[in-house]
Parts: structure tokens; C-alpha cells; sequence
């Protein structure tokens, strides 16, 4: 089978501004379903964009590790590390991070950017270290999964009443990552 | 350097039930913490109680998929799909297990036990994919880390009032797993 | 395609006592061939059954370490070292094994377990860092291989007459993994 | 030992055009040595700028593959594949790529990219797939190596005569990557 | 820490026969103890020395697949397939191998080499994909392990009477690998 | 589906002089594509020939690691570390190897080797840790493409004029592996 340029390619892929969804931000993610080339290569890439104030909720790769750099604006951000022993307990870690400066969120840990500024959108560079990472939206996967998982786990769970957690599985859970 | 048995060995490391937490159960890990002999071999086990009604509540390993099996009790047990195009998106499968079912938790997804039984606790036993499978409980991460996450953050990616997250970051998030 | 939970639970696979075999033990492995879901994800679990004075005779995995975690009896278990420079030359390592001791065997090497009591059967747990392991036993893979290795090897390696290799091969080599 | 944050962090990595070398480009590359917390996560990330009609020229990266994206400017990109059967047989794939396209080289092949526009610069974005990709710019390793690869086998390889190399050995090969 | 051409070099490594051991053969194997350069990259290479009607005896070698080629003389080769279902359950396959000819020892399983031939020598040269394949002699890690495996497991493993493992257990097993 | 002796197994792969091309080298690679069971198993070899004065000229395996003997004659080989800070850069390590001598080619750096007996051949045998490893000869890839990379770009990155690079290219480039 003859292969060529366009197995490793993806016009206009990440140039432009995209709408942001409810919780202001919107993820376009080139992975091995846009670039058929990238299949057994252990890499994608994204754009993300932050309305002023918006936020890629709290979430996780399943399957990669993400370094980010800011193209516009300012994001605060960070990730909780997994349960273990003091003092790396569920440690928060955090920065706010201008143009051009990078962090890293590494495989599986819970991460979330956030634009502080209530007047200026903000851009960032995501890559990932799997042709298909995966998304877990925290709050998505577990107050707006089909069907819903049981109230009474997540009540014990997040130790809420279980009309908190029905109200919380009423809204509507927009998709933000693909 | 001289190997012997005990680098491979752990006494009475999973026979007893232990005293179950706040939401109801306990895990047992043996990882390379533990047996210095795991190291680079991609393996280790748990068991984990449950007390009636008792959870292991909503977690996944950032770096290790799971296979439990149920030695006493029935468990009902399920994992949320990671954000993809339909119809696998944030899909919520899930079983009852009796005794000797094996179930599957695939790498970084968000899973949980739970123990419908209001009168007899469960056991089970889970083999992770990984020396040191991590382990992040999603309500102690997210509402229980430290320092804690803005509650501006959290407020929009939970859609509820940032009085609803700072009264659940005041809670006592009892660490349980390790 | 949809996935759904059949693909990753595998019912009554490991509760039940199984009738053992010509050398007293019995192993039921769930691996990727019972549970679909395991496709590269790297583990598999199986149950052992131990008739009184019964073994899981010296074998190897060829693609999987195991962690192995006694449910009922006592058993006698240890793996033979690789050929290496001294101190660990083909060193054999072994203990006896209580409820809940847990022991490892790392990849390929050769190892067993054995139940001492004469009238009590064991039980035991192991899982496997591989969603397909292998199982090699080393005595019916070298005596009972279709077709016979030549005896003219098999006396010499093993340095006995080769009517007494003509003998092992004729025993019947019951199959005791899968 | 305590974790934070700026073991995953950079400042001011990427923000700033660079002053680009003798063939017109300059890459700025952020891995393991500038951020410690990338260490076994296998990624890291470049920003490369072009000056008009500058190119960053071919060379390989030994461990890893590259996925680039323009952020500025236009750049005409391509690789080589390797010896293999026909059709596929030292092929050069190139495009023209624009501002937010997006492109991959797979790991080891020789790749280069150049910015056609004689009056304006161009950056651009790549992320990698390891923590410590390498690069080989292939003039400068085969021409500028210290000490010299003997002109015997270069005249040879090359189809020139030696005086021709022993020309290229004596030019300056400035350092282009790190 | 500068690198210098010696660490990935040994001189004199594989070229001259060796005087072959109690069965007739001798394995130089270079790896990462002999070239620290190997370290991380996967591979090592042995020569294999073999007297008339000399054998490299069963064995496997736990982190590795061999591949191997015949230099001068005849080899008569072949492994047994792992418990598995029929057809292909402790299957053995087997060639006569002529100078030049190549055969795949797939990692794990056990093998052997034996030179048909009782006036002439035979001579391999063999590649495995680690940097430590390590190396286990069946017959030497059952029968010559320090200490000793319990003969009551052996006998009933072996389907042999105990005087006979006390006999085996009682020859010298010289070390043929390292 | 049943396995057989054939499925690793390649006759006459490895045994007889070939002809040299016209840089004085052949490589003969056995690889997944001659023998099907190496699929998944990491490893392939090769023989190589050399003319008197013949080289097997700069290349590079995408996908491995190389470690090479020699069999008869002599061979100047080395290879080129990577763009890395001093005291590493572009650093050309090399050795004269005699019979028997072992080299190692890290996994993607530039490498050669030259037979610098005006009179005798060589020949040699490597080992690749990869069941495909690639491979790219420089000069080849560089020149030799197609279609041919712009001349504007390699006369800049290799210092020369326009027409020299015309030169080069409208040469016989001569397939030297597969």
C-alpha cells in the first residue's frame, strides 16, 4: 500500500478560534481518528480555548501524559496527586502560567485549566503522549454518565444527600473533550 | 547482591478483614512498597472489605487496569467510559458479582464497588497491572486535596453554588487507599 | 461499536472447587480469551485448586510475572533462579504459605507450589501481568511434547540412560494449564 | 521526598521569538533536563521559529516521532521513508503548511522544515514523543563531527570526490538543536 | 560524563571456538554485564560453541526471543509450544539448520540445539532481544538448584519413583550459560 | 490455526557471499516479512558482505538498536552521538574490529562500517531489536529521493551551491538495503 503526505496531515486543524461550551472552553483534538499516520506513534496534539473566566474542567487522561504551553492570555492551573503516603497526599499543585511558559500534567492524575481574566480569552498548545489519549470530564463521567450511576453510591461518596446528587444528575453534562 | 525468599514474600499480608473507613470499606495493597521483588514486573494485588452497604467509592489507577474477583458477598460494580463519539460515550457498565465473578476495570477509568447487602460485609480480591498502580479517589481528590482547589473552579465544573463546594471541602475526606 | 459490560465480566469463573488432577491441583485462568475487554490491558487472574498433598508442578509463564495470595491451607511454593554469576546461580527460593501470605514469581522462571497436608485441599489466587501468560510445565512440555523431542537429547541434558527417557515419555502427560 | 509544582513547570519557555542560526532557524526544545517531572512520562515540546527563507534542516530524532503545528507564517515540510520494497521506497512526502495545520514525522526519518516566504518569519510548534527525543541534523553530524569521519567512506557514500569533503568537513557547523 | 567508544565495544568477544562443556557445548554471551553501552537498547548476541553430537540442552531464557544462525556445521533445533488448546497444545517443532539457515526461539519457551554430526564441531551465532535475557537450563535449575527442590514435589512431578530425583539430584550439574 | 516449523524458520537466509553493490556492501535482512513468527517478538538479523574497500555507507534503523560481529576480515566502523551538549556533541566514536570482535549501534544514530583490506572481504553479522527495524541510508534519502527534495533546501543545509546538489541528485542512487 503506497502511502502519502495527507496519511500525516490535517488542514486547519488548530488555527481558528472555536465556540466555547457552557463551562467556556472548547478542546479540538487531533488524534488517530483525524491522522492515520499516527497509529503505533504515541502522540496527539490540541488546541484549547478559554473564554474570559472559562475553564477546562477538572479531568484525566486515561492512557497519556499532557504538557501544555499558553499561545494567549493567562491560565491557572493544576493537578491532585493519587492517594499515597505524607506528604504527597492528594497534594494540589498549581501555577498560573503566562505566554509561553509550560507545565506538565502527568498520565491519569485529575488537571484542569482555568482563565482568570474576566475580559480576555486565552489559547493553549496540549500535546499527549498516546495517538488516543482519552478524556475523562470528572463531573461528566460521574453525575452525567448513561445511565446514571446509582445516587446511593455517589451520596456515601461524595457525602451529600441523595437529592443533591438526583439535582446534579438532572442537569444537562455538556461534552467537552472528544 | 544476594536474592532470598523474603524479597518476594509478604506474611499475612491479605488473610484478615480490616476495619472498614467512613464509606465503608478497606483496601489492602501489596505493591512493590511492600515486596521489593516487583520491581519492573508490572503486577500487584489488593484485597478490599466492604462492610454492608460499604463502598469502595468512585476511583480509577492512573496507571493500571484492574481484575477483581469476589470471595465473599455480592458486589455491584461498574466503570464509566472515557469521553469518545457516541455510542461509547461516558456509557456507565455495570454487574452485580457473586463469588467467584471476575470483573474488568480498564486503565485510568472511573470505577467503584459497592456492596448492596445491608447485613453481610464482602470480600474481593484485585490484581492491578502495575508496581505501583496509584490510586485516585475522585471526591477525596477533588473536594479533599491540599491545599484545596479554587472553589470558583469547582463551582462552574459541578454546576452548583460555591457555597455547596466550600461546605464540601469542609467535610473530612478520610483517605482510603494507598 | 458498543461496548458493554459482558465484554469485561466473566460469571462463576473462579468460585467453585474444581476436581484436580493426576498430580493433585487444577488451574482456572480467565484471560483475554474468556474476557474479550482484556485486550492490551495486561492482566489475567486465575484460581488454583489443591487436593491434599497436591501440586501445580514446576512450570513457567512465558510473558507474565505472578502474584500469588493463599485463600484456604497452606502451601509450599518457590522458584528456581536463572543461570547467573554467583551468589544467585539457579538458587531455589521458597516458603511456606499461609492464608493471606503472598508471594511472587517473576517472569519465566520456573516455580510451584505444593500443599503439605495430607488431609486438608488449598485454594489460591494468583494473577498475571499478561492478558495471555502461557504456561509451560516442565515436565510434560520436555517429556510429553507431540511429537517426542529426540531421546538422545533428553538423556544426555537430563544424564540418564535413554531407556529411562523412553519410559517418561511413554507415561500419559495430563494437561494441567490452559 | 515532597513534590511541587515547579518540578513540572517552565517559565517563559516558548514565548519569545529566538535569534535564529546560520540556516535560519532556532528550536527551543523543553524535556526532561529543563522539566524534571517529565521523567518516564515520554513527551516533550519545542517551539521553532524560522527567519524568511530560513529552514530547520534535515535531521532525525532517534527516539522519537514529532507532531508539528504552524502558529505563525507558512512552511513547507516533508520526510523521507526509509529502504523498503516499492512503492514505498525512499519516498519524499511534503505539503505547504499554514497556520494551524497540522503534520507528523514519524519516528527516526529524515524530516526538515522551511519557511518558502522571503519577508516574514514563521513559528511553529512540535511535540515529541519521549523525554529526551534526540536530534541528528544531517550535515552537520555527517560533515561536522568531532573528530571527522574519515573522507574515504564520505567520498564513497556520497559519489564525490574527496576534496569535496574534505571542503564540507572544513565549513563551520554551528549547532542547531540540543 | 563523556561516552567513548569502548562502552560500546568488546574485542575478541565471539571469535575463537571454546572448549565445550559435559554436554558438549558452550555459550559466550555478550550483554549489557560486558557492554555497558547496551543499557535500556534490548539486545545481545552470543557465539555458541558445539562438539560432535554436542547439545546445548533444554532451556528458555525468561526475558528474551533468540534468533539464531548456523556458522559451520549442522544443527538439529527446535522448541516446545507452551499448554494450550489443541492443535497447537506442547507442540514440537523442529528443523535440521545448515550454515546459513535461520531459526526464532519465541521468548520463554524451551528449546535446544543438538549437532548431529559425531566427527565434526558446529558453531552458532545468536541474537536475543534484551539487554539480560537470562538464561535457565531445565534440567540444572530442577535437578542441580542450591538448595534442593523437595524430592517429593519432583517425583510426583516427574511421575518417577523419589530414589530416582535422588539420583538426578545427586549428579554434577555444571553451568552451561550465564 | 495451527503453528509449524516453517513459520520460524528461513533456509539458506544467511550462508553464501551476494554480490556487492556499488559502494562495495550487501545487507541480507531476515526479518518479520521472511519469517512470520517473529511478528510481535522484537528481534530480526542480518549478514553482511563487503568488498575490499567496500562500506556498508552513514544509515541509520529508525525502529533499533544494532550489534554486529564480525566473521571474517576486518572493519572500521562508528557512529555519530547526537546534538547534545559538550562534551557529547556530534561526537564520532569509532573501531578497528577484527574476528569475533562486537559492536553496538544505538537505536536511530548515524552509523557506518568499511572494510579497509584492499584485498580481502569481510563479512559480518548484526542483530536488530526489532521484528521491522528500518533502515536509511544518508545519502540515499537525502539525494536520492522521490521526488527529489527542493535543491533551495539542501544546498543551504549543506553549505553548497544549488548546482552542486543538482549534481548529486541527477547521481545513481543505488538501493543498499531493504
Amino acid at each position: 500500500m503506497e502511502v502519502n503526505a495527507d496519511d500525516f496531515f490535517k488542514a486547519a486543524a488548530l488555527d481558528k478560534p472555536r465556540v466555547t461550551n457552557k463551562v467556556g472552553s472548547n478542546v479540538t483534538l487531533i488524534n488517530v481518528m483525524q491522522i492515520p499516520g499516527l497509529n503505533t506513534l504515541g502522540i496527539s496534539i490540541a488546541r484549547i480555548d478559554y473564554a474570559p473566566l472559562g475553564q477546562n474542567p477538572p479531568h484525566t487522561h486515561p492512557r497519556a501524559t499532557e504538557i501544555l504551553t499558553v499561545l494567549e492570555g493567562t491560565l491557572y492551573v493544576g493537578f491532585v496527586t493519587s492517594n499515597q503516603p505524607a506528604p504527597n497526599r492528594n497534594k494540589f499543585l498549581s501555577k498560573v502560567l503566562n505566554k509561553g511558559d509550560v507545565f506538565v500534567f502527568p498520565v491519569g492524575l485529575i488537571h484542569f485549566q482555568f482563565n482568570p481574566n474576566p475580559h480576555k480569552p486565552a489559547v493553549a498548545i496540549a500535546a499527549l503522549s498516546s495517538q488516543n489519549p482519552g478524556a475523562i470530564t470528572i463531573a461528566n463521567a460521574v453525575f452525567g454518565s448513561d445511565p446514571q450511576i446509582s445516587d446511593d453510591v455517589l451520596a456515601k461518596a461524595f457525602q451529600v444527600e441523595k437529592n443533591t446528587i438526583d439535582w446534579l444528575q438532572a442537569q444537562f453534562w455538556e461534552n467537552n473533550h472528544n
